[in-house]
């Protein structure tokens, strides 16, 4: 299942987005695809919906930034999110200040590090993604859509959130 | 010395800026005021420098913006600021997310909860501001300007990082 996945996302990086809605198993194709070829432009200068620290294995500190769609509809706060919305997760190395911990004398400030886990774009299309409720996925390493972080494995950990629109983030003001 | 401080602060938010520079003690008192009278129109939609959390009694995680000209001078790395940079700090509650800590059977993800610790922000003026390196300082609670938040404060802690402008943030990419 995984080398089908694998090819059916090499054979759609070639030729492109063309051709999507006119497959029967569009839907389900557009699922198993990055939901964007680039990053979207201008992606790093977009406003701050919220910031976290993740433990474990990803052990990161994160930005999720929101393009003018996303931003209206989190600061509108009704909870769900019209196409068009655009949802970016930067995040980096989880990375003590060594300044701050010898004028404190213990760990005390914990910041961004060098650039880790790709950059993640969450896209809303309720017809396109219909089949990942709504939402395509993306995760960019190096600039490039990567290959091994699947749209599905996206969807199943966002599904944790479907009572918020599959959406994690709540807009911290 | 502290009441005279609270005074002096109380007599400045009266008088406005007005004066600023045509007295003698002009650069002294600078650094005793809020750099700020207002909060910078906009400043909540600027890009992300970085984020951090800050453990120990401020407890709290945040990001760090920069309007046009902070944002400029941190993606040339040139590691001195402009006169016109304006750096901004939001923090808020650090907050276990609850949903992931059930999905993941232990702490996951730590997010933005409610806004603490003020707004704060540090606008370079080498003139101005000589007296506390070329930066004044301010933070806004409840959208006004912080009478208890003395600007020496800030510049006495930012002076561990001289050697950087005193600037703690480097930006995250």
């Amino acid at each position: 299942m995984k080398q089908i996945i694998v090819v059916s996302l090499a054979v759609g990086l070639v030729t492109g987005l063309i051709g999507y809605n006119a497959t029967a198993a569009g839907e389900a194709d557009a699922a198993r695809m990055p939901a964007l070829a680039e990053m979207p432009g201008g992606y790093r200068d977009w406003p701050v919906i919220a910031v976290a620290h993740e433990e474990g294995k990803l052990n990161d500190i994160r930005a999720i930034l929101g393009n003018d769609v996303a931003m209206k509809a989190f600061r509108a706060g009704a909870g769900t999110y019209p196409d068009g919305t655009i949802i970016a997760r930067l995040a980096w190395d989880y990375h003590p200040l060594e300044e701050s911990r010898q004028a404190f004398g213990a760990p005390q400030s914990f910041v961004a590090g060098s650039p880790k886990n790709g950059v993640q774009f969450m896209i809303k299309d309720a017809k396109k993604y219909a089949s990942t409720g709504g939402w395509g996925y993306v995760e960019f390493d190096n600039g490039k859509p990567s290959a091994t972080a699947m749209p599905e494995a996206c969807f199943a950990c966002h599904s944790i959130v479907k009572n918020r629109d599959f959406v994690f983030s709540q807009y911290a003001p």
